[in-house]
Protein backbone atom coordinates (compact mmCIF):
# COMPACT_ATOMS: atom_id res chain seq x y z
CA UNK A 1 0.00 0.00 0.00
CA UNK A 2 0.85 3.57 -0.65
CA UNK A 3 2.78 4.73 2.81
CA UNK A 4 2.39 8.72 1.66
CA UNK A 5 -1.15 8.86 1.75
CA UNK A 6 -1.91 11.51 3.98
CA UNK A 7 -5.40 10.64 6.15
CA UNK A 8 -7.18 13.27 4.27
CA UNK A 9 -7.80 10.83 1.84
CA UNK A 10 -8.28 7.45 3.63
CA UNK A 11 -11.38 6.07 2.89
CA UNK A 12 -13.24 3.63 4.44
CA UNK A 13 -13.07 1.01 2.37
CA UNK A 14 -9.24 1.47 2.58
CA UNK A 15 -9.63 0.84 6.26
CA UNK A 16 -11.66 -1.88 5.80
CA UNK A 17 -9.26 -3.76 3.32
CA UNK A 18 -5.97 -2.74 5.70
CA UNK A 19 -8.52 -4.58 8.59
CA UNK A 20 -9.04 -7.68 6.69
CA UNK A 21 -5.47 -7.89 5.57
CA UNK A 22 -4.16 -7.26 9.71
CA UNK A 23 -7.17 -10.15 10.57
CA UNK A 24 -6.13 -12.58 8.60
CA UNK A 25 -2.64 -11.96 9.51
CA UNK A 26 -2.70 -11.56 13.13
CA UNK A 27 -6.14 -13.33 13.96
CA UNK A 28 -8.87 -11.52 15.62
CA UNK A 29 -7.85 -11.24 19.10
CA UNK A 30 -4.67 -9.87 18.27
CA UNK A 31 -5.49 -7.33 15.74
CA UNK A 32 -5.27 -3.81 17.10
CA UNK A 33 -5.90 -0.33 15.65
CA UNK A 34 -2.45 0.45 15.76
CA UNK A 35 -1.72 -2.43 13.33
CA UNK A 36 -3.85 -1.52 10.81
CA UNK A 37 -2.84 2.35 11.34
CA UNK A 38 0.67 0.98 10.57
CA UNK A 39 -0.40 -1.08 7.61
CA UNK A 40 -1.80 1.61 6.02
CA UNK A 41 1.66 4.49 7.03
CA UNK A 42 -0.88 6.66 9.33
CA UNK A 43 -0.88 7.22 12.94
CA UNK A 44 -3.48 5.03 15.02
CA UNK A 45 -5.56 8.63 15.67
CA UNK A 46 -6.41 8.41 11.67
CA UNK A 47 -8.26 5.49 12.37
CA UNK A 48 -10.01 6.46 15.16
CA UNK A 49 -11.50 9.27 13.17
CA UNK A 50 -13.48 6.55 11.20
CA UNK A 51 -13.60 4.20 13.75
CA UNK A 52 -14.19 5.10 17.95
CA UNK A 53 -12.86 1.48 18.33
CA UNK A 54 -11.77 -1.92 18.00
CA UNK A 55 -15.06 -3.26 18.01
CA UNK A 56 -16.58 -0.65 15.53
CA UNK A 57 -13.63 -1.49 13.29
CA UNK A 58 -14.76 -4.94 13.35
CA UNK A 59 -18.12 -3.86 13.14
CA UNK A 60 -17.61 -2.33 9.60
CA UNK A 61 -15.40 -4.82 8.71
CA UNK A 62 -18.18 -7.71 9.35
CA UNK A 63 -21.04 -5.35 7.83
CA UNK A 64 -19.15 -5.03 4.84
CA UNK A 65 -18.05 -9.13 4.53
CA UNK A 66 -21.88 -9.72 4.75
CA UNK A 67 -22.69 -7.45 2.33
CA UNK A 68 -20.61 -8.46 -0.19
CA UNK A 69 -19.75 -12.12 0.29
CA UNK A 70 -23.36 -13.51 1.87
CA UNK A 71 -25.91 -10.99 0.92
CA UNK A 72 -24.48 -10.00 -3.01
CA UNK A 73 -25.15 -13.75 -4.13
CA UNK A 74 -28.49 -14.76 -2.50
CA UNK A 75 -30.53 -11.45 -3.73
CA UNK A 76 -29.28 -12.66 -7.16
CA UNK A 77 -31.84 -15.90 -5.82
CA UNK A 78 -34.46 -14.16 -4.33
CA UNK A 79 -34.57 -11.88 -7.50
CA UNK A 80 -34.73 -15.26 -9.81
CA UNK A 81 -38.07 -15.58 -11.37
CA UNK A 82 -37.76 -18.63 -12.82
CA UNK A 83 -38.75 -20.89 -9.51
CA UNK A 84 -42.69 -19.94 -9.90
CA UNK A 85 -44.83 -22.55 -9.17
CA UNK A 86 -42.20 -24.88 -8.04
CA UNK A 87 -43.61 -24.99 -4.48
CA UNK A 88 -40.97 -24.74 -1.86
CA UNK A 89 -37.60 -25.41 -3.94
CA UNK A 90 -37.41 -21.77 -4.75
CA UNK A 91 -37.08 -21.32 -0.82
CA UNK A 92 -34.77 -24.35 -0.29
CA UNK A 93 -32.44 -23.23 -2.91
CA UNK A 94 -32.13 -20.19 -0.97
CA UNK A 95 -31.38 -21.91 2.35
CA UNK A 96 -29.30 -23.91 0.39
CA UNK A 97 -27.08 -21.06 -0.78
CA UNK A 98 -26.90 -19.47 1.86
CA UNK A 99 -25.27 -22.36 4.01
CA UNK A 100 -22.94 -22.85 1.35
CA UNK A 101 -21.61 -19.42 1.64
CA UNK A 102 -21.10 -19.87 5.38
CA UNK A 103 -19.35 -22.99 5.27
CA UNK A 104 -17.22 -21.92 2.25
CA UNK A 105 -16.60 -18.86 4.60
CA UNK A 106 -15.89 -21.20 7.68
CA UNK A 107 -13.38 -23.56 5.95
CA UNK A 108 -11.84 -20.96 4.08
CA UNK A 109 -11.12 -17.80 5.31
CA UNK A 110 -11.37 -19.09 8.98
CA UNK A 111 -10.12 -15.59 10.67
CA UNK A 112 -12.70 -13.42 8.63
CA UNK A 113 -15.12 -16.23 9.73
CA UNK A 114 -14.06 -15.84 13.18
CA UNK A 115 -14.52 -11.90 13.18
CA UNK A 116 -18.18 -12.48 12.06
CA UNK A 117 -18.93 -15.03 14.43
CA UNK A 118 -17.57 -12.75 17.59
CA UNK A 119 -19.36 -9.86 16.62
CA UNK A 120 -22.64 -11.96 16.04
CA UNK A 121 -22.42 -12.57 19.31
CA UNK A 122 -21.38 -8.68 20.69
CA UNK A 123 -22.49 -6.45 18.21
CA UNK A 124 -26.49 -7.28 17.99
CA UNK A 125 -27.27 -4.04 15.82
CA UNK A 126 -25.15 -5.20 12.95
CA UNK A 127 -26.67 -8.70 12.96
CA UNK A 128 -30.24 -7.44 13.53
CA UNK A 129 -29.93 -5.65 10.09
CA UNK A 130 -28.69 -8.62 8.48
CA UNK A 131 -30.52 -11.51 9.55
CA UNK A 132 -33.75 -8.58 8.38
CA UNK A 133 -32.08 -9.01 4.91
CA UNK A 134 -32.34 -12.51 5.22
CA UNK A 135 -36.01 -12.09 6.32
CA UNK A 136 -37.31 -9.39 3.58
CA UNK A 137 -35.16 -12.23 0.89
CA UNK A 138 -37.07 -14.94 2.27
CA UNK A 139 -40.47 -13.13 2.33
CA UNK A 140 -40.23 -11.78 -1.29
CA UNK A 141 -39.46 -15.78 -2.49
CA UNK A 142 -42.87 -16.46 -0.43
CA UNK A 143 -44.88 -13.67 -2.08
CA UNK A 144 -43.74 -14.68 -5.41
CA UNK A 145 -44.40 -18.00 -5.33
CA UNK A 146 -47.94 -18.38 -6.95
CA UNK A 147 -48.80 -21.48 -4.18
CA UNK A 148 -48.41 -19.69 -0.87
CA UNK A 149 -51.00 -17.50 0.63
CA UNK A 150 -49.83 -16.66 4.02
CA UNK A 151 -51.11 -13.77 6.03
CA UNK A 152 -47.59 -12.76 7.42
CA UNK A 153 -44.88 -13.85 5.13
CA UNK A 154 -42.29 -12.30 7.48
CA UNK A 155 -43.36 -14.59 10.07
CA UNK A 156 -43.09 -17.47 8.39
CA UNK A 157 -39.61 -16.42 6.53
CA UNK A 158 -38.16 -15.97 10.11
CA UNK A 159 -39.31 -19.31 11.44
CA UNK A 160 -37.88 -21.04 8.06
CA UNK A 161 -34.55 -19.13 9.18
CA UNK A 162 -35.03 -19.61 12.79
CA UNK A 163 -35.58 -23.76 11.73
CA UNK A 164 -32.56 -23.89 9.78
CA UNK A 165 -30.08 -22.13 12.11
CA UNK A 166 -27.77 -24.94 13.39
CA UNK A 167 -26.84 -25.19 9.52
CA UNK A 168 -26.02 -21.65 8.99
CA UNK A 169 -25.66 -19.77 12.54
CA UNK A 170 -21.52 -19.01 12.97
CA UNK A 171 -21.75 -20.74 16.11
CA UNK A 172 -22.35 -24.34 14.70
CA UNK A 173 -19.46 -24.27 12.80
CA UNK A 174 -17.63 -26.24 14.73
CA UNK A 175 -20.57 -29.06 14.08
CA UNK A 176 -20.36 -28.55 10.04
CA UNK A 177 -17.13 -31.04 9.52
CA UNK A 178 -19.57 -33.53 10.47
CA UNK A 179 -20.12 -36.69 8.27
CA UNK A 180 -23.69 -36.68 8.85
CA UNK A 181 -24.53 -33.16 8.31
CA UNK A 182 -25.95 -33.25 5.30
CA UNK A 183 -28.41 -35.87 5.86
CA UNK A 184 -29.75 -34.22 9.19
CA UNK A 185 -29.86 -30.65 6.70
CA UNK A 186 -32.34 -32.98 4.61
CA UNK A 187 -34.39 -34.16 7.34
CA UNK A 188 -34.87 -30.70 9.06
CA UNK A 189 -35.97 -29.51 5.24
CA UNK A 190 -38.24 -32.25 4.96
CA UNK A 191 -40.16 -31.19 8.38
CA UNK A 192 -40.25 -28.20 7.48
CA UNK A 193 -41.20 -28.29 3.72
CA UNK A 194 -44.47 -30.42 4.95
CA UNK A 195 -45.06 -27.67 7.25
CA UNK A 196 -45.20 -25.29 4.93
CA UNK A 197 -46.95 -27.01 2.48
CA UNK A 198 -49.48 -27.87 5.33
CA UNK A 199 -49.59 -24.38 6.69
CA UNK A 200 -50.77 -23.10 3.65
CA UNK A 201 -53.26 -25.52 3.05
CA UNK A 202 -55.12 -24.54 6.18
CA UNK A 203 -55.34 -21.30 5.37
CA UNK A 204 -56.74 -21.60 1.48
CA UNK B 1 -15.15 -29.86 53.55
CA UNK B 2 -13.54 -32.38 55.92
CA UNK B 3 -9.54 -31.20 55.38
CA UNK B 4 -8.19 -34.87 56.76
CA UNK B 5 -9.85 -37.65 54.60
CA UNK B 6 -7.06 -39.37 52.51
CA UNK B 7 -6.93 -39.60 48.62
CA UNK B 8 -8.13 -43.35 49.44
CA UNK B 9 -11.42 -42.63 50.45
CA UNK B 10 -11.59 -39.72 47.68
CA UNK B 11 -14.79 -40.90 45.28
CA UNK B 12 -15.55 -38.96 41.72
CA UNK B 13 -18.72 -37.72 43.89
CA UNK B 14 -16.37 -35.67 46.36
CA UNK B 15 -14.26 -34.25 43.61
CA UNK B 16 -17.26 -33.16 41.54
CA UNK B 17 -19.46 -31.48 44.32
CA UNK B 18 -15.96 -29.82 45.08
CA UNK B 19 -15.65 -28.71 41.27
CA UNK B 20 -18.55 -27.25 40.73
CA UNK B 21 -18.15 -24.97 44.32
CA UNK B 22 -14.79 -23.86 42.79
CA UNK B 23 -16.06 -23.21 38.98
CA UNK B 24 -18.74 -20.76 40.92
CA UNK B 25 -16.05 -19.11 42.57
CA UNK B 26 -13.72 -18.64 39.92
CA UNK B 27 -15.28 -19.04 36.71
CA UNK B 28 -14.33 -21.98 33.81
CA UNK B 29 -11.45 -19.78 32.38
CA UNK B 30 -9.78 -19.38 36.21
CA UNK B 31 -10.38 -22.84 38.12
CA UNK B 32 -7.34 -24.95 38.07
CA UNK B 33 -7.29 -28.57 39.34
CA UNK B 34 -5.04 -27.08 42.17
CA UNK B 35 -7.64 -24.80 43.27
CA UNK B 36 -10.35 -27.96 43.62
CA UNK B 37 -7.19 -30.17 45.40
CA UNK B 38 -7.04 -27.42 47.43
CA UNK B 39 -11.16 -26.91 48.35
CA UNK B 40 -10.46 -31.20 49.16
CA UNK B 41 -7.40 -30.86 51.35
CA UNK B 42 -5.56 -33.17 48.60
CA UNK B 43 -2.65 -32.91 46.51
CA UNK B 44 -3.41 -32.38 42.95
CA UNK B 45 -2.17 -35.36 42.06
CA UNK B 46 -4.78 -37.11 44.41
CA UNK B 47 -7.12 -35.19 41.81
CA UNK B 48 -5.16 -36.41 39.05
CA UNK B 49 -5.54 -39.91 39.85
CA UNK B 50 -9.50 -39.80 38.80
CA UNK B 51 -9.58 -37.30 36.58
CA UNK B 52 -5.98 -36.60 33.94
CA UNK B 53 -6.64 -33.44 32.84
CA UNK B 54 -8.49 -30.12 33.86
CA UNK B 55 -10.42 -31.20 30.46
CA UNK B 56 -11.42 -34.48 31.60
CA UNK B 57 -12.70 -32.87 35.44
CA UNK B 58 -14.82 -30.28 33.03
CA UNK B 59 -16.58 -33.45 31.27
CA UNK B 60 -16.67 -34.92 34.36
CA UNK B 61 -18.50 -32.38 35.94
CA UNK B 62 -21.09 -31.62 32.63
CA UNK B 63 -21.83 -35.32 32.16
CA UNK B 64 -22.72 -35.55 35.78
CA UNK B 65 -24.51 -31.80 35.44
CA UNK B 66 -26.29 -32.85 32.40
CA UNK B 67 -27.49 -36.19 33.92
CA UNK B 68 -28.69 -34.78 37.39
CA UNK B 69 -30.17 -31.46 35.84
CA UNK B 70 -31.56 -32.22 32.57
CA UNK B 71 -31.76 -35.78 31.86
CA UNK B 72 -33.30 -36.50 35.59
CA UNK B 73 -36.39 -34.56 34.71
CA UNK B 74 -36.96 -35.21 30.64
CA UNK B 75 -36.97 -38.75 31.75
CA UNK B 76 -39.97 -38.21 34.08
CA UNK B 77 -41.81 -36.65 31.08
CA UNK B 78 -40.85 -38.91 28.20
CA UNK B 79 -42.06 -41.75 30.51
CA UNK B 80 -45.91 -40.15 31.35
CA UNK B 81 -48.05 -42.12 29.51
CA UNK B 82 -51.09 -39.89 30.12
CA UNK B 83 -50.69 -37.75 26.75
CA UNK B 84 -51.52 -40.38 24.68
CA UNK B 85 -53.74 -39.86 21.80
CA UNK B 86 -53.05 -35.91 21.90
CA UNK B 87 -51.14 -35.59 18.55
CA UNK B 88 -47.84 -33.41 18.96
CA UNK B 89 -48.39 -32.74 22.52
CA UNK B 90 -46.43 -34.56 24.57
CA UNK B 91 -43.54 -33.71 22.18
CA UNK B 92 -44.39 -30.10 22.65
CA UNK B 93 -44.11 -30.35 26.49
CA UNK B 94 -40.97 -32.25 26.60
CA UNK B 95 -39.52 -29.15 24.32
CA UNK B 96 -41.06 -26.69 26.07
CA UNK B 97 -39.39 -28.56 29.68
CA UNK B 98 -36.01 -28.88 27.88
CA UNK B 99 -35.72 -25.26 26.76
CA UNK B 100 -36.90 -24.19 30.21
CA UNK B 101 -34.64 -26.24 31.90
CA UNK B 102 -31.60 -24.64 29.97
CA UNK B 103 -33.15 -20.86 30.05
CA UNK B 104 -33.52 -21.51 34.09
CA UNK B 105 -29.60 -22.30 34.05
CA UNK B 106 -28.14 -19.96 31.72
CA UNK B 107 -29.53 -17.43 33.98
CA UNK B 108 -29.39 -18.71 37.60
CA UNK B 109 -26.21 -20.43 37.75
CA UNK B 110 -24.00 -18.59 34.85
CA UNK B 111 -20.94 -20.41 35.40
CA UNK B 112 -21.52 -24.33 35.46
CA UNK B 113 -23.61 -23.00 32.23
CA UNK B 114 -20.49 -21.20 30.87
CA UNK B 115 -18.54 -24.78 31.53
CA UNK B 116 -21.42 -26.66 29.87
CA UNK B 117 -21.30 -24.41 26.32
CA UNK B 118 -17.24 -24.79 26.59
CA UNK B 119 -17.88 -28.83 27.26
CA UNK B 120 -20.28 -28.65 24.29
CA UNK B 121 -17.84 -26.81 21.74
CA UNK B 122 -14.84 -28.97 22.82
CA UNK B 123 -15.54 -32.36 24.07
CA UNK B 124 -17.63 -34.01 20.90
CA UNK B 125 -18.46 -37.57 22.78
CA UNK B 126 -20.04 -36.53 26.15
CA UNK B 127 -22.27 -34.32 23.88
CA UNK B 128 -22.96 -37.22 21.48
CA UNK B 129 -23.78 -39.27 24.14
CA UNK B 130 -26.50 -36.69 25.59
CA UNK B 131 -27.62 -35.76 22.57
CA UNK B 132 -28.82 -39.12 21.82
CA UNK B 133 -30.38 -39.85 25.43
CA UNK B 134 -32.60 -36.63 23.97
CA UNK B 135 -33.80 -38.50 20.52
CA UNK B 136 -33.68 -41.47 22.63
CA UNK B 137 -36.56 -39.92 24.85
CA UNK B 138 -38.24 -37.57 21.69
CA UNK B 139 -38.53 -41.16 19.93
CA UNK B 140 -40.00 -42.91 22.83
CA UNK B 141 -42.93 -40.47 22.92
CA UNK B 142 -43.05 -40.70 18.64
CA UNK B 143 -43.87 -44.29 19.14
CA UNK B 144 -46.18 -44.42 22.26
CA UNK B 145 -48.57 -42.08 20.47
CA UNK B 146 -50.94 -44.19 18.47
CA UNK B 147 -51.14 -41.08 15.91
CA UNK B 148 -47.94 -41.33 14.59
CA UNK B 149 -46.52 -44.47 12.56
CA UNK B 150 -43.31 -43.37 11.31
CA UNK B 151 -40.59 -45.77 9.49
CA UNK B 152 -37.93 -43.93 11.98
CA UNK B 153 -38.83 -41.95 14.75
CA UNK B 154 -34.78 -42.03 15.45
CA UNK B 155 -34.43 -39.68 12.44
CA UNK B 156 -37.83 -38.17 13.22
CA UNK B 157 -36.60 -37.35 16.72
CA UNK B 158 -33.04 -35.71 15.61
CA UNK B 159 -35.30 -33.42 13.26
CA UNK B 160 -37.33 -31.79 16.27
CA UNK B 161 -34.47 -31.54 17.86
CA UNK B 162 -32.28 -29.62 15.58
CA UNK B 163 -35.11 -27.62 14.31
CA UNK B 164 -35.65 -26.21 17.71
CA UNK B 165 -31.63 -26.26 18.32
CA UNK B 166 -31.88 -22.22 18.51
CA UNK B 167 -34.41 -22.27 22.42
CA UNK B 168 -32.12 -24.77 23.47
CA UNK B 169 -28.46 -25.21 22.34
CA UNK B 170 -26.13 -23.16 24.44
CA UNK B 171 -24.50 -21.31 21.54
CA UNK B 172 -27.58 -19.35 21.62
CA UNK B 173 -27.62 -18.92 25.37
CA UNK B 174 -26.85 -14.87 24.51
CA UNK B 175 -30.18 -14.84 22.29
CA UNK B 176 -32.70 -15.97 24.95
CA UNK B 177 -33.27 -12.55 26.88
CA UNK B 178 -35.25 -11.57 23.81
CA UNK B 179 -38.58 -10.12 24.47
CA UNK B 180 -39.65 -11.66 21.36
CA UNK B 181 -38.21 -15.16 21.58
CA UNK B 182 -41.07 -17.20 22.81
CA UNK B 183 -43.32 -15.68 20.04
CA UNK B 184 -40.27 -17.21 17.90
CA UNK B 185 -40.67 -20.17 19.39
CA UNK B 186 -44.05 -20.91 18.63
CA UNK B 187 -44.10 -20.20 15.03
CA UNK B 188 -40.99 -22.79 14.78
CA UNK B 189 -42.66 -25.16 16.68
CA UNK B 190 -46.10 -24.60 14.66
CA UNK B 191 -44.23 -25.30 11.57
CA UNK B 192 -42.51 -28.16 13.07
CA UNK B 193 -45.72 -29.33 14.57
CA UNK B 194 -47.74 -29.23 10.99
CA UNK B 195 -44.38 -31.23 9.26
CA UNK B 196 -45.06 -33.92 11.65
CA UNK B 197 -48.44 -34.08 11.00
CA UNK B 198 -47.85 -34.02 7.38
CA UNK B 199 -45.04 -36.39 6.99
CA UNK B 200 -47.51 -38.71 9.24
CA UNK B 201 -50.29 -38.59 6.63
CA UNK B 202 -48.41 -39.60 3.79
CA UNK B 203 -47.00 -42.71 5.43
CA UNK B 204 -50.46 -43.57 6.61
Amino acid sequence: MDKDKTSEFLTKEQIIAATQETLRRFGVGKTSVTDVAKLLGVSHGTIYRHYKSKKELLEGVTAQWLEDEIIAPLTAIAKDQSYNSEGTRHLKVYIEVLIARKRHYAESDAELFEMYARVTQESADIIAKHVKHLVRHLSEIIQQENHFQFNNPDVVATAILQATARFHHPAHAYEWQSPTIDAELAQVWLLIEKGLLHLEQERE
